[in-house]
């Protein structure tokens, strides 16, 4: 929080080499004209938070030269500056963990991927100790950060891990649908074997909570099934009514308005056309695809159960645009809206 | 053929006791009118072709007392009445299969699942004698066909067995989207364990094909992965490199002009905005979900590899709307007018 109150949402700078640095300082050159400027969406958060850059300053300079930009961010020294920010003057902690002169934009290494990692693990100590109340993530390069000695499938494992957090959920938003994946990178013949009702149940709970956070009051939860036809009373697959359907059962005798397990092809029918405000999925490629088909670039992914906000764009480092000023932030101006939103929404319970 | 060379579209009546002796009045009277009435669709066909109803004539004229209609089918005699039929004028041939005032809407039976089966064999009867080009079906119900006797999973398997064809597909249009299914029916746990490369390369042949006999020129064919990021070079699943790749190697060789195999949730979004034309899909819920959200009551399911064009309602019998008067007869519309369409490209062939 900033001494008037306002939320604090730190925005981790990504790769060096990926279009991080890039639609970070799109974000903020809007941020500093008040949200009045494009990309457009900023207008009406600017004035209700601090949005401080979590990333190194060198780079942004280098990156906003190449592009014939400035780098609007203003240095802090350190967490208590971030404290007395004014309102939309974006601020940028710098880690300064970036070899002048060294990135070549598109050219991943171990040491951009090194950065990136330390600019998340920054973030979450700042999030921990309250000085941020969000975190919102541009994209790290997996392999990259691999080559640092990161062993991490992803952001949303490494937060997890440093939060000590073991329920949690990646939750996307976009094209007027959100899904909440069960399963995430597996294989796809391992995903029925991995399902459990326990973990259907525990991301039954955490779509709900995350539909309150975001601010949607009332929200029903559609439950997919796993099997064309949602398994057909057992003829196409037993996981529905062995694992699925008593997780579901669990569920609404917590009192939750949940419904499943659905036939997944007329479901995200219905959901699309609002009678669900949340899909819970069973693997990846259920709710990636009608999300991404509606909302390839422009979509949000959260992770729920952490104990702060958490948000990131849904794009990777997009490493043949790195460098090109062609990349879109349309979704880290939605990921930091987002993020503002449930800040707000866990102040308010 | 008629004796003027239209060519005559079959439609079967579906199951008695389902919505399609509703949905086959509702098109009869639009035919009927010229095409100039509800449902709209039909007046740039309707001089086209002939449409010839399969079915029976009792419950025709019954549903028809029951919503307040009229029946408008002409009944001919037999197969050389309907070589001679008049434009628009929608004709009957009357099997008379039903016992009247037997069948009660959303009640079926042993009695209504055989009356459905025999209308589908009498149109392959009259599609292989060259009677009629296409066969057009209305939902038949698969409970009430086992009762019957008859141990078919649905028309797709009984066409196939009816006509000795090995290599079929189903291929589905709707909102903007055309898909192939690659494995239909299956629990997904055994999508895996049961793809072939050879079964890839048939289907995206079939997929081909099928373009060209929709009037789709110049089409651009996108075969899915299996897995999430398309196994993302092997760490998520090797089908893409063992199966999938070798078939679209394969079936570029041949000239065709195919990708993949591609992500599937980025692919969706490019098939929409039409980069591509049709995609080859690995599972029922890849293809079906995408296609579903955006035409959940107005596809057109279609058998490639037939020797003559089949397409179909990709509803069911929706036994609760059955006698209500207020099933949309717009997926029906659609099937006969693809149908006009793939007649038309094979006879132009």
């Amino acid at each position: 929080m900033t001494e008037a109150g306002r939320p604090v949402l730190g925005v981790t700078m990504g790769d060096p080499a990926g279009v991080g640095p890039e639609i970070v300082l799109a974000l903020a050159a809007a941020l500093a004209e008040g949200g009045r400027g494009a990309p457009a969406g900023l207008a009406e958060i600017a004035g209700r938070c601090s949005v401080v850059v979590i990333g190194d300053r060198g780079v942004l300079d280098e990156r906003a030269a190449l592009l014939g930009r400035t780098n609007p961010c203003v240095p802090v020294e350190g967490p208590g500056q971030i404290r007395s920010g004014a309102a939309s003057e974006p601020l940028l902690l710098d880690l300064a963990n970036v070899e002048p002169g060294s990135v070549r934009p598109g050219r991943v290494s171990a040491a951009t991927g090194r950065a990136a990692v330390e600019y998340v693990l920054r973030a979450v100590e700042l999030a921990k100790a309250g000085t941020i109340q969000a975190v919102v993530t541009a994209p790290i390069h997996k392999e990259a950060a691999h080559r640092a000695g990161y062993e991490i499938p992803g952001h949303t494992e490494l937060l997890a891990r440093e939060t000590g957090t073991r329920v949690y959920a990646m939750m996307l938003v976009g094209g007027g649908l959100r899904v909440v994946l069960v399963t995430t990178h597996l294989p796809l013949a391992e995903v029925a074997g991995r399902l459990t009702s326990e973990a259907v149940e525990e991301k039954i709970v955490l779509a709900a909570r995350g539909l309150g956070e975001l601010g949607v009051r009332g929200g029903r939860i559609a439950v997919a099934g796993l099997n064309p036809h949602a398994g057909e009373g057992g003829i196409l697959g037993s996981e529905e009514e062995r694992i699925i359907a008593p997780a579901v059962r669990r569920a609404r005798e917590r009192g939750l308005d949940v419904e499943g397990p659905l036939p997944p092809d007329s479901l995200f029918h219905h959901a699309y056309r609002g009678r669900y405000q949340v899909v819970v999925c069973m693997y990846h490629d259920q709710g990636l695809i009608p999300l991404k088909m509606l909302a390839l670039h422009t979509g949000v992914n959260i992770t729920l159960g952490l104990p702060f906000v958490r948000t990131s764009v849904d794009h990777g480092t997009a490493l043949d645009l790195a460098g090109t000023g062609r990349a879109d932030p349309a979704s880290l101006v939605q990921a930091v809206r987002t993020a503002l939103v449930m800040v707000e929404n866990r102040i308010c319970e």
